[in-house]
């Protein structure tokens, strides 16, 4: 088997796909499943989100240059949404940066969102899933930022990399190939004892902190506080932009 | 002025840029210039390297697979090319990977090749000429591997923006800002005390362990052996690939 980071989105992707958009989506993604979210809509257009959101009642939720749009129940703060209860609510989000990795991983396997807060279960998860299924690969896709590398997501990425080596070194069943950028995320954080200090000098982790948002800092540097793992379920064709409906792997 | 790291090659680029391919194309040039070379002319095709070094009576060097193209009179081994003396001589120059680089840099305002070999001359040299020209970036360009980032080339876009950056705030003028990927660079500089260890793990330090070639691993590490520093002159037009003439700006 081989485990792949890529620092951007690189597809197409046959295996397991764990997506990491640390600052904040796949942060927030497990903590409303955590708080008992039953399903999420996540679209990249903030029309899709709005009438999708209309046709069915679902709650509104996400961001623009970090802020709620106009009209949203939520934004796409985890340090805010945690003080909610989501039991059997359906929620519609969508943020600026995430939603674009969707339509390159969305033919894998499987597509799961990864970050510090739910590092063991995902990590768990992917590795089950991909010898379950005698899939070759486990590729942990970087969302990144317009394109380009992000500190906090490469790290994240190498965190949880690492988890899954291990684990796949415990079950003596071979050995685990790194490709493309899986050494460097791993090494890096080897410069990085606390995470928290890579999501700082991060490009969004400045912007959150112009924006008072450093809670979500802190919240996002959190480990292994969900078992919740948000899965892709289908793709809801839509215009402008499509939707992607998730729930709880664990739930 | 800002410090700019690119692990893959993603122009325009105005101002002044440092082209890494430390294995080993970055470092044999210098190495080149370091023994008296007066010109290298360097191509990405075979067929150009093989005709313009024909038409010119100039030397032939470089690799395909890591190894000496038939009819070459040198490889692309520094650890080798040390041995001799090419004073007042001539070289054309392919290799499998660092040509397709010069294209997408070749319209910045200086194109210069960096690496662990010449690391404070090339750092020195970047930031002078930025200043004297005004030039409002210094853009550390990694070649990569097949479009992909290389923890080698990573590794030493670190180590000299990190010397760049350290060597502008002396001076005082003001504030140098990190781009894209410079911030991972020099951090991932923490994780390896000894680079060598790094060229070791990258993919292209294993292509060349199987090669028998090791010693260029270990030469690639030295640090700021020499002050040449390849400077881009001029872009000869040819058929199937453009070639580059290269000069030591510090003859």
């Amino acid at each position: 088997m081989h485990l792949k980071v890529d620092l951007i989105p690189r597809g197409p992707y046959q295996g397991v796909v764990i997506v990491v958009d640390v600052l904040r989506a796949t942060t927030t993604t497990p903590l409303l499943f955590e708080k008992g979210l039953r399903e999420l809509f996540i679209t990249a257009s903030l029309r899709a989100a709005r009438e999708y959101a209309a046709q069915g009642n679902h709650l509104l939720l996400g961001e623009r240059d970090g802020l709620p749009p106009e009209g949203f129940n939520y934004g796409a703060s985890p340090a805010d949404l945690a003080k909610f209860d989501f039991t059997d609510k359906t929620a519609v989000m969508t943020t600026q940066n995430g939603p674009k990795t969707l339509p390159i991983v969305a033919s894998a396997h499987t597509v799961l969102f990864g970050s510090f807060y739910n590092a063991q279960a995902v990590s768990d998860a992917a590795l089950e899933i991909a010898l379950q299924n005698n899939l070759e690969e486990i590729a942990i896709v970087c969302a990144g930022q317009e394109g380009l590398e992000g500190l906090d997501d490469t790290l994240t990425a190498g965190f949880l990399a690492k988890r899954i080596e291990r684990n796949f070194n415990a079950k003596n069943i071979g050995k685990l190939e790194h490709q493309h950028a899986s050494q460097l995320a791993v090494h890096l954080l080897r410069a990085f004892p606390d995470p928290q200090e890579a999501l700082v000098l991060s490009a969004p982790g400045q912007l959150l902190q112009k924006l008072n948002l450093h809670e979500d800092i802190a919240f996002s540097s959190l480990i292994s506080q969900t078992n919740a793992v948000p899965v892709l379920r289908e793709v809801i064709p839509w215009q402008p932009s499509n939707i992607y409906r998730f729930e709880n792997l664990n739930r």
